[in-house]
């Protein structure tokens, strides 16, 4: 049944060299539009909800684009505020086999998004029009004003007996110097408020501070899960290990963690067209799941297919409809579709 | 020595999105002209034979842009009629690893091809031009006008002495709802009059309803080609046994069924840059073999590697030289030729 | 004040060779999807009305692509239907100087639209949601099937007393031998219902068969508009005359009929790059000042300029803001602005 | 009536950058295949003529792309030799306005067919396959073998009766110093074989050392012309004199000198969007209309209006058709043709 | 003879949308790297001349393709520092005919050069290394620091007897609300200290403050800039008056003052491909007349012909030659040079 | 330390099909500029030394292109003679898979490079500028003139105390039958002069004619490079062992031979992107390695990872930075860098 979704956060211009040239060697950059929660709100369109972003965006012809491309990707855009100068922005130069990718930003400090002033967003009256609302630790790191939104806004979503899904995301050149420190109050406050968490072990250990003596990250993701669910009372933590291997694949597994007990997806190791976003695939599987109810085995292996899907698709944004991923599930190599 | 082939079929319009992107995502099309005899015709003007296409394309600009595709590909134009208003199109979108590509078909039923008018086609006159000529089993499953221009031909081309080759090319989906026992009898019309057929054991089985006890696709084949080739007195059947990997490779293992016994190729294991139209090339090395009087061990090797190569080029029309395939069937691992 | 517009119209697909290449000499095509309805839309979107489109679509990654372009340009989708097998297709090659464009058509007469069965739209419900409802007489040329829906969707608009806004737009390309007579009643039937026209002279002499001694367009234009709007009860009629220069430039002149007078646009004269589509732009100008109350003067004036602009922007969809045609009315020649 | 024609002649490769960047700016080239011979088969062949160019090419995939290029064109290639290293390229910078267009040739001394062997080519053979060949001066100003191929391959079709074209296009770059002294006896040989002849005044005063106390460009043609005519017992002269405009427009006028009596085309001013070729595409309006026997007026017109189409199209070689050509004879400005 | 020339500016990434398409209808941008001072040594050095940009690139991916598209310019690159973050961004979309193009820009105030800090070029020593600096008015209006540097740098110039040369460049909407009053000191500064200044009578007015009681343009420039030139003692005056007709063409007419004498130039009127940096073509003339020692009328004459040829080339940076300079002041219409 | 380098070589325009179409199927050529030197140069740059390309190129739209090129990598332009008419071309046509690339040279004897007038070159003043020359073996095979100013460059370097360094390159289709007699006086030249020489066993037994009853590359290798650098009195000899697989990866393998003891790299094995002119990688690590002191071993491990990063980047240039390199050597397998 389709629900009504929304997810805060910020639109980022990309701007990638097509092909496998450098920036020093092109002439032409590919443009798109994405981010943590419009990558989520493009998969869930797909698997049939209504997804609204909340965001900002600048009121002139570059802030038109984004406007536009949102659309595009199905994502309803009467909640965009419009204002400020600029979108921040990413170039993205193809990594191949043995060289990896690069993303290098420009602007994002200033854009319209992140120098939104207090009250830019009618968050009481956007708390009641949504289901469900995606959070993401990415803009716990940008700065105090922003970090205090969102949190205004997972409050209202709370209090109205909304979800509210959160993403732990963490960037560590982000945050700067001792940055766990710093991050740890921010991502706590969201815990608190959160009903379905993104993250896995690292996180617990690194921003939450939790120990274990467990050194396998399996072992430990066993023991640190249930303490986080409990700590924070939280209905539903789920989230992924990845390996990469040296020529251009990935294997993913992910896990979910709900009333007490775990759920683990087979692991998918698969070639990869292109690596960013590919992390809100995977989200997205496990919150149409959630919303969708279906049992935990079959929301781990959905959203392990969801994720594999994302990396075969151009640009950030997953593109594969339910019947994709379950055509995936079901799990035979296929020849071209007539 | 240089044969007059000729070919009957349709001329497709290919527009494929360049790249990984999906329809929805992109905003260019790269188009060409392609379909099964273009790909046979392709592939033996350049082992050295004359080429000329039968089929009709529109008097507009686009059947323009299609004849002058045919032309660049070194096919002959002078057999193919003008009249009609429009060509069958197919959108291509690439997959990628565990995304399969995307075929969408689009107006194909009113094709000039498909709508020709009774008498359209000299075909008297079209027998003694040719030393063989191809069809292909696509054509059956379009009407009933083209289906009986067909044979009208190929019994004409009988009737003087040419080599009548048949490739069966079953295409469930257009066939429809109970598409075998539909499809049976016109299949069966084309094998009375062919010399070669390309074909396999499920085409045996499901077109022609024969029975075997085998379960192994090996044993099948054994056992049930002879059987076809004895009941409608064919000099030569052939075809394939392919296998998809989940890695965007393939492996292709080719068989030949002539004088009373088999041969087979090596089952070679390559990747796949572009799947569609690589069994016209296997079909035609088969038949480039039959016309220069290879020994059927050698006909089918070079049918498999010109298949294989097909896998390696853009487009639906095979590239390579008779030599091109040589060097395959050679064996060594080559580095950039200078 | 923003209104809620929709229109019911074909959405096309459209090819266009980039550049001036002729589809013999290229290999690219730009893709997009347009109509009249889909400009009126457009534009009626940028000057801040919600626009919803009626009209079906494919259940497949070309009518996908189709959603998301439409979406792309602000329209609403939510009342678009899913079914049918393809798009109508049209091939542009682009014109210059004394070498004239080229449109080719492919593959429309059996579009999702086209064939769409009785009841395929709930009529009424769409006839609530709406403050005005745009149709084009293009649709009228079609088929028994969408003439019929259209009349039947435009007599449920006018009894809940929205505005029925028809085009004209004929074709006689489409009509084929007598084709006038043929029309004429379908585009009675029309007028009858309509509050807003788009028509000239042309139309009233040529489709409704009426008389004039006069021999000046200006004077039949004149004589002829009033004895239109008085016999089908018109609220208001609109149009241009438009004139073509060797040399890439066309003059436009726009003219408004309502409460017994008329108000003439100056005559714009300018360099075109983009021809197809720009007659939705005027229409559109005339919509807006409709609803938004412009004395006609001023709707005559903007609506003028904004086709103007609209034949300077690539692709058949008007992109122009209210902002962009009043900074055109203000009329000073303008440098890049920074 | 369709006619069989033959030209021989050099194929260059042409390497244009797309757009108004200049070699130092761009990245890309867009590569076609023309020349003189190619450019009027090209055209013939658009006037329902079969051309066939007689050249030679190098036997690898250099060579391939050009026989794949001419065959696009519609140009038969049984008659092309295949031997030698390369073809003769040129670079095409495009000009804008004020800035003038580029052309930088290379490696032309040494291409296939300017390396050609004595006895590359059965001319004997090929004079009795054509009934008219068109010669170009650029070969005469090669070298000494090909300017003698050419000599010995015009006899050849004097001799069975065929028509012999001779295009004069004298290139002082190509000559080098005291060009016009050695061009002399090159050009009086061939103007001894030939039957049409493509020249104006100029070529009469420089390569001739004809002299005229006229200084007008008109009055100097009316005199010398005939003396040209009459000391080659030349059949058909025509040729054109163009004005430049500084804005991106050319003025051309056509003459034929026939019977001794002159006619002339209107004067015709058109936007320019890609130069090379065009004067190509006149001779070949000329060329048609002899074969044809249409009035020298009609020649005459249907040449310089087949020139200026050739000045709207991409690339060096025309792409109109006859009815093409009488639409802009027939003389109204014509809208996007639907 | 070959001079040193140094500029002191900022780099900035031009993102243009090729073709005519919108930022909202595209997916591609053109990027190169670009700026008044860029623009000034990159026609310095067609001209012969050895010119280094003093500036500073972020030590990242985007400042390694800054620093490769300069040097591909012809400008040395030894004087540029690394450091910062990001460069500033400008959006360009093409106008066409009634329509204007615009320009967005993005991330300017942060950019590596906006935020040097002190100290971050050695200016004494970059002052010994020129024979003449190019400071722009854009500069000032930046912040405290970049304005505080860029007048250090033109009096150590100064002090050490080189040439210091200073564009007004003024540009409104970056100097905010009461703009003149807060530009006025600081463009007074550079004043004093500059020997060839690009300005013309509006900048005396709005900038400087000063008054006249002439209306026209051309009186007000007789009357103010002898004036100008008086008060801060400069050497040289040059500027141009600018008329923007409807149809993509700009008249252009260039004045110089020296020596208590006014040149001027021809009014030339052109088509323009790409308006921007088309100014810094025309002080480049300037500046190659003064270190030449051209006469001035030969300066302006050259700086008015090298302004148009800018308007004729892609990117910002002009690409003539002092040869292809001298071309159009010969005069005559030209055809594609070979 | 920074390094003053040069390098004296032919500068090629590579002309590459882009993606994986055949010059007979495609439209458009990626242009740019290598060659050997021009590959060691453009590494080096990276390494942090100055690089000088000692050169010829066509004072004409081309060379400027060229010279743009060069410098865009980073190149300096000073010691480049300008004249000639033309530069050597190479096609290139990507392989896939099972189907090898194709290089198809064009125009190359009559090159700017090859065509040098005695004393085009001031070679004694060249020697003095530069702390290590780079020569190689492909100039050895041009003609008479080529061959004979390297050699006189060489003695200058090594008359004045500079490192000669010599990479044989031995290419089998520029020396022609009878080759490696007629290659073996030229190479024993370079070698009597050198000081560092890239090449292997292969090179010492067929062009040096040097015999052994070993059978193993490896053991081959062993017994005769030691020989080799003895009779030569060489300082420094390395090179690689490549294995090419069938499915797009290679191996490579480096050796250096120093002070009288070998050192290799691990054997790599990765997949490759553009083959073109990863040798030159690998030639400039161990350069870079001998002039920065690095020990042997480091030396060889860098210079085999510079190799490998060399095969996945677009064009022959190398592109990654001594970074880059020494992250390869870290040996992580890494995912995007942000």
């Amino acid at each position: 049944m389709s629900k009504r979704i929304a997810a805060f956060g910020e639109v980022m211009m990309r701007l990638q060299v097509p092909g496998h040239e450098l920036l020093s060697q092109g002439s032409l950059l590919k443009y798109s539009f994405s981010g943590s929660g419009v990558g989520v709100l493009s998969a869930l369109a797909r698997y049939g909800h209504r997804g609204s972003l909340v965001t900002r965006l600048p009121a002139n012809p570059v802030g038109d684009a984004a406007l536009a491309g949102l659309r595009r990707l199905g994502i309803d855009s009467e909640d965009i505020q419009r204002g400020g100068n600029s979108l921040g922005i990413y170039f993205l130069e193809n990594g191949f086999g043995a060289r990896p990718g690069r993303v290098t930003y420009s602007g994002r400090a200033g854009s319209s998004f992140n120098t939104a002033p207090p009250g830019a967003y009618p968050f009481a009256e956007l708390a009641d029009k949504a289901d469900a609302v995606h959070f993401c630790g990415i803009t716990l790191a940008m700065n105090e004003g922003v970090s205090r939104a969102m949190k205004t806004y997972a409050e209202a979503v709370k209090r109205r007996g909304g979800l509210v899904i959160f993403d732990c995301n963490y960037r560590p050149s982000l945050w700067g110097e001792g940055s766990y420190e710093l991050a740890r109050p921010h991502y706590e406050e969201m815990l608190q408020l959160a009903d379905i968490v993104l993250m896995n072990e690292k996180d617990a250990i690194h921003i939450l501070g939790m120990n274990t003596v467990k050194e396998q990250r399996e072992e430990q993701l066993l023991e640190l899960i249930p303490a986080v669910a409990a700590r924070y009372s939280l209905c539903t933590v789920a989230g992924t290990h990845r390996v990469l291997h040296g020529d251009n694949r990935h294997s993913l597994r992910g896990y979910i963690y709900k009333a007490d007990s775990f759920a683990f997806s087979d692991t998918l190791t698969f070639s990869v067209l292109d690596r960013v976003g590919a992390g809100d695939a995977y989200a997205s599987g496990i919150i149409h799941g959630e919303l969708e109810g279906f049992d935990p085995q079959h929301s781990v292996s959905f959203a392990a297919a969801a994720g594999m899907l994302a990396h075969t698709v151009e640009g950030d944004s997953p593109m594969a409809s339910e019947q994709d991923v379950f055509a995936v599930l079901a799990g035979t190599v296929r020849d071209v579709q007539r």
